[in-house]
């Protein structure tokens, strides 16, 4: 992810308690689970992939990352986490059509995460544990 | 990820050889080595998270997936597959300074994947075997 200032939004990610696994000058990756968030300075990461930053400052980029949590309350007790460290709340936890819960929040740079519960039977956990080799 | 056109960049995944996992409507999900990327179009993915959708056509917006491989012969491969699917590779494959191989490619709506040889005694493949619980 390119980061305008590394150190801030690093220190944000700190504040929901995720570790960071490697932190090498303006570099730095927390271990999720089964991914890795690297943070990297914008103009940088641009430049590695041959391509100009067009990132607006304000606004969904055009993609989030889901946190997909084992329980509903979890929803909530995250996005409470995530307000206690100064995230921006986009989407209060509501239920959601497909029986699950979801909210959304926005990092210090307006990164846009959804955190969301979805039934064990739904068709979408079914293709998450079939992407993780789970039957 | 939200789409411009969920048709057309869902076709481009699947010509890369991915599986989609689940299809409903303008959904569609595709699954990834312990991941889920799902195509939403980029209207509906703002307003699900109260935000304004302010993703340029053209640049890099901010984030790139990085698909991380076995060999560095892997990268090159998976580069030819992604010329022959269309998508427009931005940097040609070349070995880094941290010693592995990258290159990276945009998709048809301009999202930026980054693929990359890490050689197994990296800090980073350490960092991420942690993340997947593997020691």
């Amino acid at each position: 992810m390119g980061a305008r200032d590394v150190r801030r939004l690093a220190g944000f990610y700190r504040g929901l308690g995720w570790d960071a696994v490697v932190e090498v000058d303006d570099f730095v990756a927390f271990g999720l689970r089964g991914a890795v968030l690297s943070l990297f300075p914008l103009d940088k990461l641009a430049a590695d992939g041959n391509a100009h930053a067009a990132a607006p400052e304000r606004g969904m980029r055009g993609f989030t990352i889901a946190i997909t949590l084992e329980t509903p309350e979890a929803v909530d007790e995250t996005i409470e986490a995530v307000r206690r460290s100064g995230g921006r709340v986009t989407k209060e936890p509501v239920d959601t059509d497909f029986g699950g819960r979801s909210a959304y929040f926005a990092d210090p740079e307006d990164n846009y995460w959804e955190v969301v519960w979805v039934p064990l039977d739904s068709a979408m956990v079914q293709a998450i544990r079939r992407a993780h080799g789970e039957r």
